[in-house]
Order: structure tokens, then C-alpha cells, then sequence
């Protein structure tokens, strides 16, 4: 039999480097050699490092589903592995690179005959055993830097013929190629799970931290969380509408920046930010300093410039009449637009110490009579429509 | 000539896909393929994503030298690109494999005899030039999915002996693996360098909330700053004495925790932190509370273990009478035995309200005094070696 899938099989394997996910490049990889080489069935035994042992990772074909589901893990000291793992530090020359059952046998009959050594026979014996139990006739290993990185089993044959000694050796190179891709996938796979991560752990610090910050006055538990909460829906809102094209990240900056738009308020003394009377005109002054000083505490770190204009500006006004710098309209960034929309909606509905709680309906009704004066009319418009929706 | 380097060459292809640093990749193949198929030079041209432009990323050979700095990098519109990205959206079996120079030199003859278009003869006659300037005799393209990644570009063979399209296939698929695997090793380089300027943001921003919390106390201004350094340096000594085999990640944890330890000073009135005469016994009990209420704010954080425990027990005592816990010896976490000697000399060498700082010399002689009393003396004897040494 020639090998006609060989050019199809080995061009595919060329592309499978850039393929980051492992578990989409296995199962292409199975399907095509059951498919090309019309084979009965096909699965990969592959190295899992936590873990120390060997998965069956995938198996495809009419029979595959007829593995017993209690071998799908193999530990290293099992006899396929051991097999394969001997030959792991040895010289390319001197490596097994395929294993057919039929062979196995033949060795195991010549062995009776000569009564060779017990282990070996042992041995032979299990692999024999496991090779049935994977329902394979052939097993290709395939090795990285003297380690057994994963075995590729391979099923009979739809037409009952036997794999020549070329088709063993081809697949030993697609072996090969399959599992480095595999273990590159994985490792591409691990990175980005530590990224992930990372950005997940800076968020809840950034979370704790804002919670604390916020106990120190009194008045506003939980106001940050909702703000933020708030914030990303009208933003998502916005992107959605696509009245707006927000840039990469946006939303990323926006929820650090809502999280931490009050953070100046760190360098105002409780004894103001806690009074419970009405606050003198210079206290006020006080308090509008949260923006300033929140801009400080960000401005050494370059990444988190639209982050600082978030905390800087939040305070702004559409007519220019806001704090700290009088910005105007559109000059006023919009994460800040959509910041001091939730902000100020938030703080409407809650209890405060000269005045008690509004309700939702009410601070509604006073976005929509400041949109266009206080607030961004395309920002205040959409918390408008999100409550229509029943969604604020 | 037969293609003997072949099988070589192929063998290292498979393996490079795990090679992840782009630079150590591209060396390794051009020296190869210049020493395997003896050529005078070779050199690999590939796409830098940043710029949109192709770079001439390595040379090598004996010529390899002499091409002009000037042209080391090629823009996406220059002749040779341009031959080669019309090809990029065609179907496999259509795309320009190699591109020899004396093919195009007998094509542009043959144009100039039957005056076709002089679009093409234009575009022939500057490729031409530009792999003059190459020094190359022969290009090779290398896809992916629709997108020339790079061409590979062979200098003479020293034998001098014309490449033959057998050599030319070979170099095609050759050209395709590295340009894949460069790819490849550029994409993990590209989320390797994402990762580090994350945890880099995590901590920059770390530090910025710590000054920005740090800055309630005035009495205690760049104090932080100080025992995170001081605490580094004492782990670090710990590491290289090898008297503590520190965990993973211990560093880091300890430079996040020991910028945190003051943390919950967050939650103590800035009237008491700022008092400027003595404290009374009630007002120290209010300070001893910043420990409790620090890991109270890292509490929801699961991998701020490590970090939550520096907070929360570096004012322990080695003989128990600490707090909040009053654990003893080595029950206090080692992340907190070192912030603890940090933080206890720092705050000697800085005036306070009710006292004058003191020396160097005597706050070392103040850590020696306390060593197995107040302090884990190993930790102690560490500062000691480190003040002898002259890094104190």
C-alpha cells in the first residue's frame, strides 16, 4: 500500500505550531489520521506533568468510545510507559520508535521457547495486555530532550492490512511533530493561565484596597462597588450602541478607574469626611481635593494614565462648571463622563448625613433634567434607557 | 548533488518549536543551513508585526558581513515583498515556491524581447537589484494562513554548483517550519514580556498605595520604602547563608508583603497616628489594632497568604509577648521575623514625637540586645552580619 496521506498529514502537521489551544490541535490531529489512514481507531497517551502520568488525551474512530473509561490515565510505572521510558536517554539510533503488537507476541512466543529472562517476558507480557486494552495494534512513542513526552496508538486498519515498516517510521516523524506541538501548546496554555492570573489578582488587590480606603467614610459603604458595577454596564452599553469606539482596553482601565475614583479621599481627614452637619465652604474645598491627590497617588505609573483621568476628572462637568480644571464637553475623558454619571447616581440613592436617601425613580428624573449640564448627553441618555429597561 | 543535509536539517526543525527565545532560533537555523549545504551565506528576512515591515533578522556566512547596514530592514512595499504578499492569498498549489535569481534574469530577457507589460518588467527588475544587495542567489517564501511570514534568503553555494529544484522543495518546507516556529517563539515572547509588565503594574501600583496609606503617618514618611529594601536584602542573605531554603515566590511575597505591613494603619484615626505627645495605654491598644484590621483587607485575597501573614504578625516577639497572637518563636512566620527586625530598626533611625532618633550604631546594638527576646535571632544575627558588612 502506498502512503498517499503522507503529503496531506505532513503539511498539517507544518501548521499545527501555531495552534495555541491543546485540546483543539489533539483532536484535529486524531481525526485526520483516522480519516487519511482509515484506520478503525486512534488516541495519544500524553505526558501530564502535574500529575506524572500519562492521559489518554483523545481517541477517535468507530471503536473508540469502546476504551474502558477507568484506563484513560496510565501511571509512569505502568508497562507501556516503562517500555518507552528505557529507551528515553539512549541515542536516536538506539531508540524503539514503534512497537506492533504482533511483533510483541512473536518475540513473547520466541521467548518461551528459549526461556529468556522472567522480567523481560513480565514485561512484554503487560505491554501486550495494555496494547489490547487500547484496542491498538501499533504504538508509536514520541521522546523531547531523553523524556517520553506521549505514545500515539494506533488502531487496525478498515481494510485489515498490516502498517509496513515505511508507514511505522512516517508516523514516528508525525508523532514527533504532534507532540511538540502539543507540549508548545501547553506550555503557550500554562503562560496564559499565569497572565490571566496575574491580571486577576491585581484586580482583587486593587478591589481590597479600594474597600479600604472607602471605609474611612462612614457614609459610603459599598458606593464603590456599585459605582463600578454601574460604570461597566453603561459602558457596555455604549460599546453595544457603538455611538462610541472605545479603545483597547477601555473597559479594563474603566473598572481599575471606578474602582479607584475616590482613592484621594486617603489624604482628607476623617474628622471632615465624617462630620455629620453640613460641611462649611472651605471643608468642601477640602473634600474636592480627593481628585487631585487621587491623580497623585496614580501619577508615577505610566499604564495607568487613562486610570488617573478617571480618578482626576470625575468631578467635571458637561457645562464646564465642575472640578478640578473646568474641562468642557467633550474635553472631559470619557471614562470620567461615565464615572461621575453612576457616581452621581449612586450617591443620590443613598443615605447622607444633611439629607436622606432619593429614590431610584427620582434620581432618574434628576440625570435626565442635568444631562447635557452636569453629565455627558450620551452617557446620562444611556443609564436613561437602562433604566427603561429595568436594568438600573 | 544529492541532499544529504537533509535529513539533519529536518530532525532540527522538528525540534525548534520548543525553543521559545526568537533570537537563539534564527541564529541556530542560519548557521545550520550554511554550514550543512555549504553555501556562502544565508539569511532569513522576517515580518516585525510592530513596524509592518520586514527585518533582516540574521546573516551569516562568510559574506555575511558585507551586506549594507542601511538596508536591514525592508518595507512591506519594496519589490521583493511585493513579488511574494501577491502570492500570499492564492491557493497552495499556485504560490511562488523560490524565486532564483538567473530565472528572473532570463525572464526579464525574454520580456525585453516580446515588450510585455512594463509593470512586471519594472517589479523584476528591482527584485533583481534587491537580491543583488542581498547577495542572494535564491529566495524562498515561507505562509501562513495567507500571510508571507518571511523569505529566506541563500546566498552562493561555495562549490558554486546551481541549487536544483529538488534542493529549492526542500528549502520551501524548511523555510516553512522556522518561519513557523519563529513565529511561534515570537508570540510566547510577546506574552512572556506581557506577564513581567503585569506584575511589574502590580507592584508599582502597590507601592503607589502604600505611599498614598504611609502618608496618613507623618512621622513615618519613606519608612516603608526603607524596610521593604532592608527586609530584601536580610531574605537575601538568608538565601545565600542557606540556613533557611526560602519557597517560591517567598521574594516576591515579601516584597509585597513588607510594602503592605502598615497597611491597616488605613483604619486608625489620623488623630491618634498624628498625636504629638505621648500615647495613652488606650490609644496604644488602637494602634496594636492596625495588624488585625491589615489582614482583615488581604483576607479575601487567597494568594495573599503569604503577604497577610507578614502583616498580620510582624510586631510578634520571639519570646510570645507580641501581638496580636503573642506566637513564639519559630511560630511566627519567618515573611514576619524579617519585616519585624526591618521595620524595628527603621523606626529607631527616624525621629519620633516623643524621642529623638537614634544612631545607626545604636539601634544595631538595640537589635543585638533584643535578639532571641524580642527578635528571631537568626534574622537578627543576619542584620548584625549585614551592618559588619558595611550594607546597613
Amino acid at each position: 500500500m502506498s502512503i498517499d496521506y503522507k503529503r496531506e498529514l505532513e503539511q498539517a502537521a507544518r501548521t499545527m505550531i501555531l495552534i495555541h489551544n491543546p485540546a483543539t490541535l489533539i483532536r484535529m490531529i486524531v481525526r485526520m489520521i483516522v480519516r487519511k489512514v482509515k484506520l478503525r481507531h486512534a488516541a495519544i497517551l500524553l505526558f501530564d506533568k502535574k500529575r506524572n502520568s500519562y492521559v489518554l488525551t483523545i481517541s477517535r474512530g468507530e471503536r473508540g468510545l469502546r476504551i474502558p473509561a477507568g484506563f484513560a490515565r496510565v501511571d509512569s510505572d505502568s508497562a507501556l510507559i516503562s517500555l518507552f521510558t528505557q529507551y528515553a536517554g539512549k541515542a536516536e539510533s538506539l531508540k524503539k520508535s514503534a512497537m506492533v503488537c504482533e511483533d510483541i507476541d512473536k518475540m513473547l512466543w520466541k521467548n518461551t521457547l528459549i526461556r529468556n529472562e522472567d522480567k523481560e517476558q513480565e514485561l512484554l507480557t503487560k505491554v501486550s495486555n495494555e496494547m489490547r486494552i487500547f484496542e491498538s495494534v501499533a504504538c508509536i512513542p514520541t521522546y523531547f530532550q531523553n523524556h517520553l513526552l506521549g505514545i500515539l496508538l494506533l488502531g487496525e486498519k478498515i481494510s485489515t492490512e498490516k502498517f509496513t515498516q515505511e508507514e511505522l517510521d512516517f508516523f514516528a516523524a508525525l508523532a514527533s511533530d504532534v507532540s511538540m506541538a502539543i507540549s508548545n501548546a501547553q506550555l503557550f496554555q500554562e503562560l496564559q493561565d499565569e497572565l490571566k492570573a496575574n491580571k486577576d489578582l491585581f484586580l482583587r488587590t486593587t478591589i481590597a484596597l479600594a474597600a479600604a480606603i472607602e471605609a474611612k467614610d462612614i457614609y459610603t459603604r459599598g458606593h464603590t462597588e456599585r459605582v463600578t458595577k454601574l460604570s461597566l454596564v453603561i459602558a457596555q452599553k455604549l460599546t453595544n450602541s457603538r455611538i462610541y469606539t472605545l479603545p483597547e482596553n477601555f473597559l479594563e482601565n474603566l473598572h481599575i478607574g471606578s474602582l479607584l475614583h475616590d482613592i484621594g479621599k486617603i489624604g482628607i481627614p476623617e474628622t471632615i469626611l465624617n462630620k455629620p452637619g453640613k460641611l462649611t465652604e472651605e471643608e468642601f474645598a477640602v473634600i474636592r481635593e480627593h481628585t487631585l491627590k487621587g491623580a497623585a497617588i496614580l501619577q508615577p505609573i505610566k499604564e495607568m494614565e487613562e486610570c488617573l483621568a478617571a480618578v482626576k476628572y470625575h468631578h467635571e462637568r458637561y457645562d464646564g462648571n465642575g472640578y478640578p480644571e473646568g474641562l468642557v464637553g467633550e474635553k472631559i475623558p470619557l471614562i470620567a463622563a461615565i464615572i461621575s454619571v453612576a457616581d452621581a447616581f449612586d450617591a443620590m440613592i443613598i443615605d447622607r448625613p444633611y439629607r436622606k436617601a432619593r429614590s431610584r425613580v427620582e434620581a432618574i428624573e434628576e440625570i435626565k433634567r442635568c444631562s447635557g449640564s452636569q453629565f455627558n448627553p450620551v452617557v446620562a441618555n444611556c443609564l436613561l434607557e437602562l433604566a427603561r429597561e429595568g436594568r438600573v
